[in-house]
């Protein structure tokens, strides 16, 4: 019946699609369509901090679509309300309002609007670098929109004591606040830039940036759609920071697969906003399969002790990325389980045909890394949860491929 | 272990929720915690054309989940290729190119950008009372955004051949092209406002100005996320006028409760696009599990005749509606499985009084229907595999409930 007469033929090429078709996976692999397996070392687009296919959470989901998959939105189900304890229980400081939407640009969008909506302002700031979406508010806030803004504030990467980041930045942000009489609704913040090229901004000047937007009356967000539920080796991006926020927005590894966001808030701004102005449409909202899983992702996080046992797996490839030297790379860097290799011209080749080059020996290895051509950078994202020989093997693997790079 | 002292202590309240929690559901029936059980007249967010948990839906998705739920975006899966053709062969047209996204919002924003692109232009022009999206450019082009712009056009709900909107309003679209020198990238149609009030535009209007937009270069984009796949007696809205679009959205009913949308065009005009422009991220785009789900749902629609069957229901619906009478409504709109009750201030009770006692009362008989108080409007998009027997049971519910309805 199915006649394509090549992959592609009827899919829109919004990607650069591998040759490769997979069709299974489990836990840390993933399986193509002729039996050979992978280590997935993006875990899928960043989503797998449990792994492909927990067998808790798959056992969740068969049960509960024999029950309830999705209902009109003036309806809830126990599980909304069982998964909404859960989420908030596990975020540490007083959070006590959630929502589940489908996708983290969605939610990200919302968070900003509600914002909006709690401080009565529109101006937005965030740090230059950072990603929040695909689409609205969000993407203009993000490196892709490809549009410089004052309102995207410069930062340093320099995290040490003796920065001077403070004395230098920071009176770019008061000239915004003070002359130019910017009133901020929020500022979003991506504790660490993983889209925008593995950034981790300077500690004291976020917390500095943090307490400007807070006492000039502004909300703090922070996007916690990569960073978020133990990614970063802490259990939440922001808790690199000495800062509170306001709202939090979850996405990817909520879902582990399944498409569903959470904003997260407290009852005492969520109380500022009228009635009439907290309605939102959207046809998944607080649907009870993706609130089964998400209540069955956190629990599992719990349950498995994700956040804790990965400390080892961490400790063990910052040892062996701290070590690897290769004259193609240039720095490696490395927040907990997102780690970026940035790769420079060696020998006859550019940096985008190192990445290509690397990339294909590490699938024909067995290895699935992500890659960005426009910012240098090969890009791990592993399971949170891969056990120490799946550690060795990718080590064993990336060791062989930079030893083995044809000059 | 899970202690909220009211049900929505900690739900962002985003919506007037119900007091009643829905936990199971089968078919077009869901049932509350206590057992009892309820027509489901909304399908959701009108997401259920096949009902509740088809069983061929869910042996679907406990066959892909113990295979494969999600992959890095670069990966694609023999059930996505399989999927993009069986939906590309559904479609009336030449249309050859698909992509998978989650939202249907999400799906037209990504259409705009692609139409855009494909024409190297930024308008974009719409019906007034029409409905997109909750962000972005979708959202600025619905009736929710509260803003007037010429850019949305006037039109009738006439629907008769002596109708002179030809004549009155398309000078006024012949102005925007000519004199005001508007050089569209799309029109966007939603072929039947639903959200917007259940509107019809007339037909040889919008035909027109199809017309006038293809021939001033643009694109016709037919948002079929709530029309699409049977819901307005015909399998695409856009099939109710003689036009052809070029770019189609798909969304709600595709998933059956599952997040999946569907942008399908056509390889010559995707062709327009320069490479580097195709790229697009979203965490669950071309996802195994969701394209395993759009390719079940269009089988089921296929194997189980459910549009074809759906035309007895959709007749007997009409009889019933077309003789249905009481002084609080106005009118009665109804193209295939969507139906709009119109209510008019009644006795001491205003619209809003009368819509939610009637919604209240049905809901103590076992049906489940939509409401917008903004639009003085009841609702009913009920799955289009409702037996006979269940239409039955409406027809009587809605019948009594106006009979007793106190003055």
């Amino acid at each position: 019946m199915f006649l394509a007469n090549t992959m592609t033929e009827f899919i829109l090429n919004t990607n650069d699609f591998e040759s490769i078709l997979v069709n299974k996976a489990q836990g840390s692999w993933i399986w193509d369509v002729k039996g050979k397996k992978y280590l997935d070392c993006t875990s899928g687009v960043w989503c797998l901090l449990i792994g492909h296919n927990h067998p808790k959470l798959i056992k969740t989901i068969k049960s509960q679509i024999d029950n309830l998959i999705h209902t009109n939105n003036r309806f809830l189900s126990p599980i909304t309300l069982e998964a909404a304890e859960r989420v908030l229980n596990f975020i540490p400081g007083n959070f006590d309002k959630i929502t589940f939407l489908n996708s983290g640009s969605e939610a990200v969008e919302f968070s900003i609007n509600l914002a909006k909506k709690i401080t009565g302002r529109v101006d937005v700031l965030s740090l230059k670098d950072s990603y929040y979406g695909s689409y609205g508010t969000s993407k203009s806030l993000s490196y892709t929109s490809g549009k410089e803004s004052k309102m995207k504030l410069q930062y340093r990467k320099c995290n040490s004591e003796e920065c001077n980041c403070i004395e230098d930045l920071i009176p770019i942000l008061d000239e915004l606040l003070l002359a130019e009489s910017i009133q901020p609704a929020c500022f979003v913040l991506e504790p660490i830039m993983v889209s925008g090229g593995i950034h981790k901004p300077c500690k004291k000047y976020v917390e500095e940036v943090c307490n400007r937007i807070k006492n000039a009356g502004g909300l703090i967000i922070s996007n916690e759609v990569t960073t978020g539920l133990g990614r970063s080796g802490k259990p939440f991006g922001f808790q690199h920071y000495n800062i509170t926020p306001d709202i939090i927005v979850l996405g990817k590894g909520l879902g582990a697969g399944y498409p569903v966001s959470a904003i997260i808030t407290r009852s005492e701004l969520a109380s500022k906003i009228p009635a009439e102005q907290k309605y939102y449409a959207q046809s998944h909202q607080l649907d009870p399969l993706g609130s089964a899983i998400a209540n069955t992702v956190v629990r599992i996080i719990e349950e498995d002790e994700i956040i804790e046992r990965s400390q080892e797996i961490i400790s063990i490839l910052e040892e062996f990325f701290g070590n690897l030297r290769h004259p193609s790379i240039k720095e490696i860097r490395q927040y907990g389980m997102i780690i970026g290799i940035q790769i420079q011209p060696y020998s006859s080749k550019n940096s985008s045909q190192l990445i290509l080059e690397i990339k294909n020996r590490l699938l024909e290895e067995g290895i699935m890394i992500g890659l960005s051509l426009g910012k240098d950078l090969l890009r791990l994202l592993p399971p949170l949860n891969m056990s120490v020989e799946e550690v060795d093997f990718l080590k064993r693997k990336l060791t062989k491929v930079f030893d083995n790079l044809s000059p």
